[in-house]
């Protein structure tokens, strides 16, 4: 399960100060933390559109990818704003992403052709809305991926979301149970082992409490970590979180088990070396 | 997911001296505690065989019960211990338990029949020992389950113990993954909705770090609890890892999510009213 921080939010702060500003030492020293804090990968998110939404990818991907090698998920609803990003990408790029919604299957879907790069899938309708029942969601996932195949891409390019519901939706228990299913039956429904990706955060919409919101957190991540998810998005600086998700990958993976986990693995009570 | 205290076992040495001398008092302070802490029902481990292990089990019985409602697991493999347990025991005991050594089918497994109770199966051969591979722990589930049909059980006195093996032995990951597969085919196996327990302590054998020890725990138990697990035995005085089972319980429940929690949850940073 690889590590994405979701810390690159237009919706933070001192985020978009930097971004309005052009401040590419505030931007990065942003991307630097998030690194040392152990990201695997960085979802770049610039919020809604707005007239300048092109040359501010541009810069944000510029002055990301000067400051670090990891993979970038360009997240944005803006088909200029994709296409800037990916233009000025220069390392690994994956496009986040599309939904059955026709504008975005018409406008983004062909990028991931055209830059050879992943692409995230939503299982989310034509009107980017998620269905309740578990069935539907499924067929949004062929749905889909029969887009991807017509328009030309391979199979593995492929990384679906199957969207985590906010807990406090009437029914977000029985979905979030549901996306458990989900992502176990999607490799037998494709046919391949197809990668799957979770924003963690939604979860816990509308929580204060930050001790509970992490330990929902932290709990959940260890189910779908055990049910398969590929990628996750979450908060890198969930120090806790964090731990839980390297405690998944330590009794997940193959081969022997090791006490000693070295550099990767921290003692839980320990943070401060969680961020070397 | 039912929180069983694993507390009282001979092993400790507050629960040997009051046995050894006959101290109710002792041991009905230990009861109460784990009570406290959240025990929903309690194992009775009274260790190996002696010469006063059937009057040593109908005193701790006894003493217990007058301190509790709580269900008993009694935790012997001496059978006459076990009959003695089961002659003193005046409220809800489990056998626990038998696996498929013939000395334990033809002692133990007709005393569930006889005393009406329900009992634990351990997915171990005819030597007590795990096999390696999941086929033949499903195998092991499938003839358990005919020797207690044979007997005159019905289905669903039967609760299995899949066993949990120790992350340092060589291929226990793949053992404890395979686990987590096993708990969600039995019910499919066998046709029923079988009932699960696993003893969370197996996993972290040999590990000293208190933190990494109860993480790992934490961990591990949501992937049990994701997977349909029905029982757990623990230490309850572990409050973060009976905090994590409740949180499960909170996102694995039928109805509508709520964040006021009550006096069922507390908030995990709050470990001083999850004894409430």
């Amino acid at each position: 399960m690889i590590l994405v921080a979701d810390n690159l939010q237009i919706t933070r702060h001192s985020v978009a100060d930097a971004i309005r500003h052009q401040n590419p030492d505030t931007l990065q020293a942003i991307v630097r933390a998030m690194e040392a804090a152990g990201a695997e990968a960085i979802d770049l998110n610039t919020g809604p559109l707005n007239r300048n939404a092109a040359p501010q990818m541009r810069f944000c991907v510029e002055t990301v990818q000067a400051a670090t090698d990891l993979p970038l998920l360009i997240d944005t609803a803006n088909p200029l704003a994709m296409q800037a990003g990916l233009e000025a990408n220069r390392k690994v790029a994956v496009i986040n992403g599309i939904s059955l919604e026709p504008q975005k299957l018409a406008s983004i879907l062909p990028m991931a052709v055209a830059y050879d790069v992943d692409i995230i899938g939503y299982l989310l309708d034509d009107r980017s809305q998620m269905p309740p029942n578990q069935d539907d969601r499924m067929a949004i996932a062929l749905e889909l991926f029969q887009h991807c195949l017509t328009t030309g891409l391979r199979p593995e390019q492929l990384i679906i979301d199957p969207v985590i519901a906010p807990l406090i939706w009437q029914d977000g228990l029985q979905r979030n149970r549901d996306l458990l299913e989900i992502i176990r039956r999607l490799p037998e429904l494709l046919d391949f082992p197809v990668r799957t990706v979770a924003g963690l955060s939604n979860l816990t919409t509308g929580q204060k409490n930050p001790g509970l919101k992490q330990r929902l957190e932290q709990t959940y991540l260890s189910m779908l970590a055990s049910a398969g998810l590929s990628w996750v998005l979450l908060d890198i600086h969930h120090h806790d979180t964090v731990t839980s998700a390297r405690i998944c990958r330590m009794l997940l993976k193959d081969g022997v088990f090791a006490w000693d986990t070295g550099s990767t693995m921290a003692s839980p009570d320990d943070h401060d070396t969680l961020s070397t």
